[in-house]
């Protein structure tokens, strides 16, 4: 059977499934049928079964993993949560509805301490899931654990899921809901995990199940003929050439260069960026500073962060996007109101330009970083939706001392009067994740509109095409951030629609370079014209593979 | 001093102002100092002024709206709710807080039973709102009620609050809050209120300050002079001399015909758009059949309602929009599913789509109603993004009996695929309200971005350009049915940029005629021109108005 899906990258992975469970529901409140103490002893072993089971997981795991699990076993003993369950045992209750109960009042408590305290108030919710599964027999909800390697398959990773996966163990993962820009797919990307999400069917999947995991089609092939896994495994080894061969700067066949940039979100992936041949760095997101403070960073406190990143890539590009909160990034110091649609609401430039102060500061940490390594250091601002918007952000930031200043084209305005906006300032970079959600007008973390978010339709393709040719008239470069230049196909019509250099999860810089170096100029021109004016993002898919595939075919007759 | 704001429609007031009060706070939960039977003597006396209040004020508007208000009248002086107060007051609390807790759990009482009694919830606080005010000496929350014609100035106006003004009391409306597309614009500009919105500094207006209103130029002008008034009160007498006017058919300086439409929520104000010229409806919103509804309304009770609509417009077109449920109007049947963004979510056809059969029960219905009528009917599907959803909707609007089939643009992918989307329908029409909304990706109804919702911003103009190119390019019509066609001098704009029929509320119908009749299809070509150029929604209409007034000026000096 095939299943369709949205696949990640380009990689296949064959391997047996095992299915995450799906959270419990909340255990009734009915009186036991059991003698209190026999509750009390059903509720001990389960908690000390967990505590077992989360200090060996921390053995196994080392590092900064063992000492946050083992924190998280001396909990699931705590004396004084095991007081609570016997004393609610001691009304009546299920042990499942006393655990479910003590631990609840436990996690509100630490939840209503705030800051570190309530960060760990979800803590309580897994170890609380894990005691109750153990006590219904059921499988512990959370990633499992069955000790050889698998192919996970889920309804959806929470971000911490996708985080503390065990690389050596996954070897791909299939999930039911998200889209191509959930940040399941994105934290897939990043750690280069085999993945299609939004597969429909894989519910049907089940424990033990052999399959193949073929992002670059997006489909899961179960029952496979051993030919499949033969021709599969043939791909992986493939690929794993491909990986190993000698990095080259991006370029067409001709020779053109299309630098490939890394996105970065902290310093962190800088050594393994390079060791990819990223040529710099297209988007480092700087959320990371402040996403954990109750107030913005000391300029002294950036600075040194920014200095981190420049040194690390010295001599090359790093273009720094300044702080995007809002949306999904809500931040308490810069806009907490609620709001009924945050995607269209205070956030990027319109947040900064709301707090100056925080964009000066961090425009002259920036300044300071630059000053002192060697790096070319370029900065943009988020949400640029106006000329107006441009010309403040560009003004402040050459009055702090930054030498190149540019903008973030996500909204359709921006494409669509890109000519006034690139005069306005010294370079675009495209967003294509949020320019396809804007376009679209369809919420890209929402999965019932998920099949909109699509970055080949050419209603995108248009705009990009719109800031292509207002970069070149102006000569002002026009890069491409979003996850759309990760696709090794869609990265040779970008270059075709004028874009001059493009930015990946590192992850994918291989595939793109690889197919690049297939296409001259002109080439890339005509997949471009052929998808713009298709009707749609699949037709649009298909007429470009059409003309590559006649491309490549006349020139293997003709060699 | 002047103050700046929206300005809705075109009209000017001159009057005293009356402020709104805004919400009373909560009253806190302290022990009273005087005796319960002190206390009861204040809170009853209170209950019983305001009871008296209500049915005064029923008396004075007769109707349907003297049965809403004697009702309240009774439930402010209800025994059971009498009693709970008094059981509150012998706790020792003050009659404020008394009455405010004993009206809040009657409130969540009626909240909890759901349909119509929950829909009634809202009266109990604004009646506990009116007797703590009493109690507290404070002026009543609510709109205000002088005694004489006034200037209403509030923060902003509940839908309730502005569906039930005095028009004969509300010379003219200035909010604090809002912009050009909120819910109180849409009502003023139905109503032909006087009234400009988003006016930051009428914070500072104090009652009865004589101000001028003009909505034209968006300003309110405080401590005027003898000239200044005599002059508003001229323009005020012009304004109803053109509204007496004979009306005739909406054209160009030359003749071209520009059909001038109505946009209708319901079909009682068929006769006052006929009595204001309308040449039929150009967008009848159906979501009012819908919206108080657990289930959708039945065919049949739909084609009566849809029968006597197109009946009131014998031998005139009526293009009816199907139902346009989620962001801000969910309906329980249809989509109810929390969303992070709705205005991004599944709407509009998305949902319909989800849920079809209510679509071909709409789609049904119209045509019965069409066979039994002789109106012109069209139908159009809102939220189209794709060449696909176009080809879904025509093909079952087809299919079930709909003669002309089309969609609305609203999405700035229907705009920039319109050559495809135009090809797969019948007519398209642009909603400017949401096609601003998504270009610019800015809520329209968040206060903090409203400044980015205006359709004179050259990228919606760009937008609106490509469809009413693909229009003429395959003799589509492609009619404009969103706030920006009642704005005189951007509707001779949109006309140049390719709109074949104009629809707005009928209140806004005169001034439209009046300002297409004094340009040429070629004069609204060079405003569009001059409007398309600019790099912001401000430059844009001062471009137009310059070209505008050059034209004006010349024709003046040859005669």
């Amino acid at each position: 059977m095939q299943i369709t899906g949205t696949g990640i990258g380009q990689g296949v992975a064959v391997g047996p499934v095992v299915r995450m469970a799906e959270p419990l529901p909340e255990p009734v409140d009915r009186p036991s049928h059991l003698d209190p103490k026999l509750e009390g002893e059903r509720a001990r072993a389960s908690m000390s079964v967990v505590a077992a089971e989360l200090t060996s997981r921390g053995a196994r795991a080392g590092g900064a993993a063992q000492d946050v699990l083992e924190a998280q076993a001396m909990i699931a003993e705590d004396p004084s949560l095991v007081d609570d369950v016997t004393s609610r045992l001691d009304e009546g209750k299920t042990a499942e509805r006393a655990v479910f109960e003590a631990f609840a009042s436990y996690r509100d408590l630490l939840a209503g301490m705030g800051g570190y305290m309530a960060e760990r108030a979800a803590d309580l919710d897994d170890i609380s899931q894990r005691v109750i599964a153990h006590l219904l027999k059921l499988p512990a909800p959370g990633v499992p654990d069955p000790g050889h390697p698998f192919v996970l398959v889920a309804r959806d990773l929470a971000p911490a899921d996708t985080a503390t996966l065990d690389l050596d163990q996954v070897l791909g993962l299939v999930t039911v809901d998200g889209g191509p820009t959930s940040h399941t797919a994105i934290l897939a990307r990043e750690k280069s995990i085999v993945a299609i999400v939004g597969a429909a069917d894989a519910a049907s999947l089940a424990d033990g199940d052999i399959v193949i995991v073929d992002a670059a089609n997006g489909l899961v092939l179960s029952d496979p003929t051993p030919d499949d896994i033969a021709a599969a495994e043939a791909r992986i080894a493939e690929r794993a050439a491909l990986e190993a061969a000698p990095v080259t700067p991006g370029a067409l066949a001709d020779g053109t260069p299309v630098p490939l940039l890394a996105n970065l979100g902290s310093a962190d992936g800088a050594a393994e960026a390079l060791r990819l041949g990223a040529e710099g760095v297209g988007l480092f997101r700087t959320e990371f500073l402040f996403l954990d403070a109750d107030t913005a960073p000391s300029i002294a406190d950036q600075q040194a962060q920014y200095s981190k990143m420049l040194s690390a890539f010295a001599g090359k590009k790093v273009v720094v996007r300044v702080l995007d909160a809002g949306a999904d990034k809500p931040l308490s110091f810069l806009n907490d109101a609620p709001e009924e649609n945050p995607a269209l609401g205070l956030r990027g430039i319109r947040a900064l330009r709301h707090s100056e102060v925080i964009l000066r500061e961090q425009l002259t940490a920036l300044a300071a970083a630059d000053a002192a390594t060697d790096a070319e250091l370029w900065v943009m601002a988020p949400m640029i939706a106006t000329v107006d918007e441009t010309r403040y952000f560009t003004a402040l930031a050459k009055e702090l001392g930054i030498r190149v200043a540019g903008v973030m084209v996500e909204t359709p305005s921006a494409a669509l009067v890109a000519d006034h906006v690139l005069a306005a300032c010294d370079f675009a970079s495209i967003g294509t994740n949020d320019l396809t959600q804007y376009t679209m007008a369809a919420d890209r973390l929402l999965g019932t509109v998920a099949k909109l978010q699509d970055p080949w339709h050419p209603a995108v393709l248009r705009l990009i095409a719109d800031v292509g040719r207002a970069g070149k008239e102006l000569g002002k470069p026009v890069g491409i951030c979003g996850e759309a230049a990760a696709d090794p196909l869609l990265a040779v019509v970008l270059v075709g629609l004028g874009a001059t250099s493009l930015s990946m999860s590192p992850s994918a810089l291989a595939d793109v370079r690889a197919s690049l170096a297939r296409y001259s100029p002109d080439d890339a021109k005509s997949l471009a014209g052929a998808a713009l004016a298709a009707e749609g993002a699949a037709e649009a898919r298909a007429a470009a593979l059409a003309v590559a595939t006649e491309i490549t075919t006349a020139r293997e007759a003709a060699s």
